[in-house]
């Protein structure tokens, strides 16, 4: 049993509508929410069962205090939370390191990796839990507090956290950057969309089996200069498609022909 | 029914296995298999059940010669066949126009888009099957062949196909190369690749609810520099990851903020 029994909610955006919602089918108390807009901050409270708190600097009665608000915010609003909180003040960000939450809370860090939608139902059983707090105790609490929601917890420093954070960039985002100009290629050739759906799910499924660099395939791998020629001149010169096109292919035939940038 | 009710496979290739176990499965009579290599053509045979026929000049006895030669292959090793085959005889490559089949032959294209390994089992009723003829009697036997294997047909010239390809390589080969270069920036942090595979799995399975563009996010997509300046700074300068990151930054960065290049 986990010794966090009460979580206070900082922010209402979708980080607290997903894990406050989890957090309470896992039968741990929300406490109570706060938010900056008082009509979003009353709706979250309505969905959870609980009640608002109308001022920061309020003595917060919970033994855990999420802080799901935006990077930028983390260092202003754990410094004006109030002194007497007795809870562990941890925020769920990937990208800020656990100095950022202001020295006079007890800090840790409470890191979902996944990308959160409003309303997309979330499998929080595979969902990476990231831990990180000062002392051993908060660790071993918040492990037992994300072994109720998920498998897979993970104890990083904030260090490892921000290398994290940027590979999850390149994941994600540039990933979903290279299926956004794929689709915009077909519907050039007036092509459906949904037709590179089986690929791209392939592709995400192979990473299951083996490291990405193994599954390589395609004209850049196989060093097919005629394939890329035709692919160039398709594209035409001058575009944002183009330049990608020769920066991403130069790298996968370095890579495949051992010439390491 | 389909007018193919016989394949003759040439090449012994990743194509060919599968492929011909695939129509074999679903009823239709694999006439024979040719392969440069006289051991390969022997292996495929026996698993298909077959004979292998060793010269390319003879005539061959089946409606269909598929040709799952490599890209360079189509031309010469179509020029090759017996002109007095009374099949049709098709290629299965995405970059290769029909036209590059010789002139000789009933020509035709039997495309099955997706990355084939030779032992991972293939869901054939998802894959996009792309058919291209030079008569609708055969574009309609072709379909009714594809129909026994997959319930996703299009009909593609080859100016669509080769767009359809390029597409596929920004979709599946450069969308490979983020998660390899994720799991190498994992790997410098020793964090174990497998967290970012639940990511990589709800990226890829977004685009089945909606175009990539909408699902965007991230620091460029925020234009948060903050962060954009951090990464810069973890992955230093004058590498390739570095200028991978400042280009798909700066263009997911300008799309999100409608200043496209």
């Amino acid at each position: 049993m986990s010794q966090f029994k009460s979580v206070a909610l900082i922010g209402t955006g979708r980080v607290a509508h997903q894990l406050g919602a989890a957090l309470k089918e896992n039968n741990v108390g929300i406490a109570s929410v706060f938010g900056r807009n008082a009509k979003e901050a009353e709706v979250l409270a309505a969905k959870l069962n609980t009640q608002v708190i109308a001022d920061l600097s309020s003595v917060i009665h919970a033994d855990l205090i999420l802080l799901t608000v935006s990077d930028d915010a983390v260092a202003e609003v754990s410094a004006q939370l109030n002194p007497n909180n007795s809870g562990l003040v941890a925020h769920t960000s990937g990208a800020v390191p656990l100095q950022a939450i202001d020295e006079k809370n007890r800090r840790a860090v409470f890191y979902p990796l996944q990308s959160f939608s409003m309303d997309k139902q979330i499998v929080w059983e595979n969902v990476p839990f990231c831990l990180e707090a000062e002392s051993d105790k908060d660790l071993n609490g918040l492990g037992q507090l994300a072994e109720r929601l998920s498998e897979r917890i993970f104890i990083l420093s904030s260090e490892q956290r921000k290398s994290l954070h940027l590979a999850a960039v390149f994941a994600n985002n540039f990933a979903n950057l290279m299926f956004e100009l794929s689709e915009e290629l077909l519907e050039k050739a007036e092509i459906d969309r949904s037709i590179l759906h089986p690929l791209i799910l392939e592709t995400a499924n192979k990473i299951l089996m083996q490291p990405a660099g193994i599954s390589q395939t395609g004209p850049a791998a196989r060093g097919d200069r005629k394939t890329i020629a035709t692919h160039r001149e398709l594209l035409g010169n001058d575009n944002s498609y183009r330049v990608i096109y020769d920066l991403l292919t130069n790298e996968i035939y370095d890579r495949a022909h051992e010439q390491k940038l």
